[in-house]
């Protein structure tokens, strides 16, 4: 297709300017986001075209930013399963719900899509050398993505990181270093080394493929759901680059014509101790923040992202949706886990982070009788198993051990 | 749909019963196959209605056992991802390779077909208790799909086996055992309990649902690759129920119209020291037995089953293909399982065993440069891991640590 069209501009300035494969900083301080001109998509594209293509999230590659289709570097990402929760529909005040099973993409997580966005950007671009900081599952993405695409790939993870995850990416042959500090830590890491070393830094916001390859999280629940969005979505807020993708896919919908009514209404959850969406919608609605920051220690999760790149952006795309946001503690977290597993869902704690502030939605009965909503599972639940953790079952020789037991 | 039509024919005698939840070990000791009246769907059901359909392996309702639409117990299974490996098809004397991404299910791995299927005829049958003899990917998909059910699931497992394998049977909730011994020894201890716990054997062709949700993986493999199979299909055989239900999968295709032309030859890998493919195949050639038993020690695999529930039934399929098998040492599968990864696939040992089999088919010149190849990765790698074998990346602080490694 003719890009010449698709353009940036800054989300807080609303500057625009050509696009071109770049950081995504603005002057201002904002982040650019990829703006098509949907005028032309609509006029090449419809909804009955759609149901023609391959279910992969590149079946909406005019909405994604690669120009040449030859630069696709894809691992079978996207058109992850929607599960309707039939049963739990009937015990909870709440009209339906759903799991997105993003655990189903190639790399056992949603990074999949991001990374088969911005790996092609790179390969577009000539690119040979790539750097991420990642508490896990964006850095075992880029590893596989980069491994298919025949780039290098530096991953920066911070040391307390689930050890199935650092494993992963050494698995895919990415250089791996744990880093003792935090994600931004690892950040600044690659930042240093970028002149010396010539990668690009592909962590969240910093280049134009991430946000757009999980925008089509929000395309495929539109198109999945017969183009009527839920009422509320629950998602697992780290960087919050989903919560901006998946907006930026609504407004593209409404702007195409696809779709109309409300848009979902966003509940971000966060581990109790690391809740910068928490606090700061708080902050802005002039209320006392509720950080319990200092009191607890979270866990090292994707959600575990103290200083997210663009943290306005977000909250101002939640408080637009209608939104809220909700700091669990970690216990809620892990049974909310077994919850799940008991209903057949292998869930990763971000996964199951949703699943506790469904319960707390309700309890407090901001989500209404009437509401649809829509979980995601970001990962795979065994990603994160330590051996410590595992059960040890008894051990049996025959029929009458097992009735001994 | 009318199931009246639907009935069960044996696969060695030929005995034709009407359809209903049995045993399918047949009188005469051969396997009973479901049998469906190909001209009444035929009729109801054409490749253009198809693409319409939702993608997973319930698109081909009338051709899966189950007569209660609302008795379907789904997870999001099938229609996983067929990889094209334009990369690696220019370094083999082949003509085109694919890696049909099977891990990518909603248990990580390919069993979550049958037991999709299987389970769906347990709550059409009103069953409340089911066991499973397994090497641990079967008895984690029971368990997901029991839980989902509301169904009592027992898990058998050989005492070695992957612990995270194990650890995913617990977290679904089922009621697991390690068995010091071998699937078969599993096997007995269910046959042993089967009157006094009331559970239905949901082992290797016990029941009609696990062959037909594997023979999914053939009718998609058809209609992925617009209704023309491959020439060649490399598969890791343990009970074999795969090739078995596959080859149904063709001969319902050829039967509907929907495919002509020869069907693939299978080549069934399999570990050196657990190879009754192999073995059996070559008695029937009457040419000696290769087999390693004795001289090595299997790895707990799915491949390591060393007596199939019908060999007989294996082996004739696989003639039948004009296939072959062949059985790999276990460096091969390991070194494989490292090149899928470098490629940016997390490979199981049972799907790298099919890339070693590749390899080994190039080198003998069995695989013809004409041929079309698709290789199986039955399950994900992370499955298998285990902590004394992760690797431990170098711990940094700064780009000036990085620097001084």
């Amino acid at each position: 297709m003719n890009r010449n069209r698709m353009r940036l501009i800054c989300s807080r300035c609303s500057q625009s300017l050509p696009f071109r494969y770049q950081n995504m900083k603005c002057t201002c301080g904002g982040t650019l986001l990829v703006d098509y001109d949907v005028e032309q998509i609509a006029s090449m594209l419809t909804k009955e075209a759609l149901v023609q293509r391959y279910p992969s999230m590149w079946r909406y590659y005019e909405l994604l930013p690669v120009s040449k289709p030859d630069c696709i570097v894809s691992l079978g990402e996207g058109w992850t399963p929607l599960l309707r929760m039939y049963e739990s529909e009937k015990k909870l005040p709440i009209r339906q719900l759903w799991v997105k099973r993003e655990e189903q993409n190639p790399t056992g997580s949603f990074k999949s899509r991001g990374f088969s966005a911005a790996v092609s950007l790179l390969k577009e671009a000539g690119v040979t050398k790539a750097a991420v900081p990642s508490n896990g599952n964006a850095a075992g993405a880029l590893a596989a993505y980069a491994a298919r695409a025949g780039i290098a790939a530096y991953a920066f993870i911070p040391r307390d990181c689930p050890p199935l995850i650092v494993q992963e990416c050494t698995d895919y042959g990415a250089h791996t270093f744990l880093v003792d500090g935090l994600i931004h830590d690892a950040g600044a890491i690659i930042d240093a080394g970028k002149d010396e070393q010539g990668w690009v830094n592909v962590g969240t916001l910093r280049e134009p493929g991430r946000v757009e390859g999980k925008k089509t999280m929000g395309l495929e629940l539109a198109e999945q759901l017969g183009w009527k969005l839920p009422d509320v979505i629950i998602y697992p807020t780290g960087g919050g680059s989903g919560i901006i993708g998946m907006w930026k896919a609504f407004r593209e919908l409404q702007a195409l014509g696809w779709i109309d009514g409300p848009l979902p209404r966003f509940v971000c959850v966060q581990e109790e101790g690391c809740q910068p969406v928490v606090d700061g919608l708080a902050a802005r609605a002039q209320v006392s923040a509720v950080s319990a920051e200092g009191a607890c220690k979270p866990n090292p999760t994707g959600m575990r992202v103290p200083n997210p790149p663009d943290l306005e952006l977000v909250l101002s795309t939640v408080e637009q949706s209608g939104g809220t946001a909700i700091a669990l503690p970690a216990e809620q977290i892990a049974s909310a886990a077994a919850s799940l597993g008991a209903l057949g869902i292998s869930a990763s704690p971000e996964g199951a982070a949703t699943w506790a502030g469904l319960l707390a939605g309700c309890d407090s009965g901001w989500l209404r009788p009437t509401d649809s909503v829509v979980l995601f599972n970001t990962s795979h639940a065994l990603k994160y198993a330590t051996l410590a953790g595992l059960t040890q079952p008894r051990t049996i020789r025959s029929y009458a051990d097992f009735r001994s037991l």
